[in-house]
């Protein structure tokens, strides 16, 4: 058994984005040289989300809206987890609704996908560098 | 270290709906001959889910109502994504709620579930040929 | 290739309850003798999760009042899977929000985790016995 690690960093000059990382995952998997096994995607941050869906600009903002609906960030003096000293509780809320991970297929040395299907990092609390984790086991 | 990878099709005849796929990803592992692993099962489509839930046709209709008011099918016009030809952000919502992909452990050739765990494949823009990917990894 | 396994066991003493338990999957890990390699937590009921986020009191708070705005234990009969006589159609719920299960990278024998990731337990159903189960695979 292979494995191979590696963490992509991010700095979104929003607080809230969401980019599309799976040309970065696939660099990655092509350095690991591994193909046959899975690759782990996961945020190393709790207010930040990677999932998988489709790169259409209007469905991002959808998201954005719908996120926002689901749990707002205003008033931030609505969420116990602000009395910290933080403003970013809904961030936590809605990374759970998006997800923290993606697990994906790698078959002959490609990401196993359909035909749509793109990886993205969910930002909720940006401004500030932030991380993501690629972990590969296989062979 | 074994792999194995299997697509498994579905045509739902309506817009929404749950099949249970247990036994489909069962015959997978039991191809596959692996006795200690992991089981990958994803949706290869970014409108449709893989989760695991109870097999009772009421909590069935309650996720089916349930996720209709968390992101309402109507109006169509409501979101950017329809703007493009399409009339399924809705479903691209409700995907990320039931979610992508479940990983099962594979313990002693069996998928290694608690007494009332099944697998389903959960459709939101249905009545067309879609995929769910099985990928199975370990000795 | 290396394989283990454990069951964790819980018995919250309220419906529901949020419980860490990074530490017990630390446990595991270090029993596996594993070093690089992923391993899976999942809840091995339909009406828990297993999750990573913060353990930040306040936030834990946020969660469950926003879980119950989401998806409200009352009324019971507003549930068609209560007809059963169950009373635990929300649990169903609310678990889709939070998910089933967690992959988390395994390097150099350690969980790879990010500053604040901690993993947790979520209850929704207590009041008996349940089960999470650790299946860590790798070298």
């Amino acid at each position: 058994m292979k494995s191979y690690r590696k963490e992509l960093w991010f700095e979104a000059p929003t607080r809230r984005a969401f980019i599309r990382i799976t040309q970065q995952v696939e660099t990655c998997l092509h350095e690991s040289g591994i193909r046959e096994g899975l690759v782990l995607v996961n945020a190393m941050h709790i207010t930040a989300s990677v999932f998988i869906n489709d790169d259409e600009r209007g469905l991002l903002q959808d998201y954005e809206k719908w996120l926002e609906n689901l749990a707002p960030h205003e008033p931030v003096s609505g969420y116990q987890h602000n009395r910290t000293g933080e403003d970013n509780a809904d961030a936590h809320l809605k990374r759970q609704v998006m997800g923290r991970e993606v697990v994906v297929a790698i078959t002959a040395g490609k990401l196993d996908f359909g035909p749509w299907e793109q990886i993205f990092y969910g930002e909720f609390d940006g401004r500030r560098k932030k991380r993501v984790l690629v972990k590969i086991i296989g062979e």
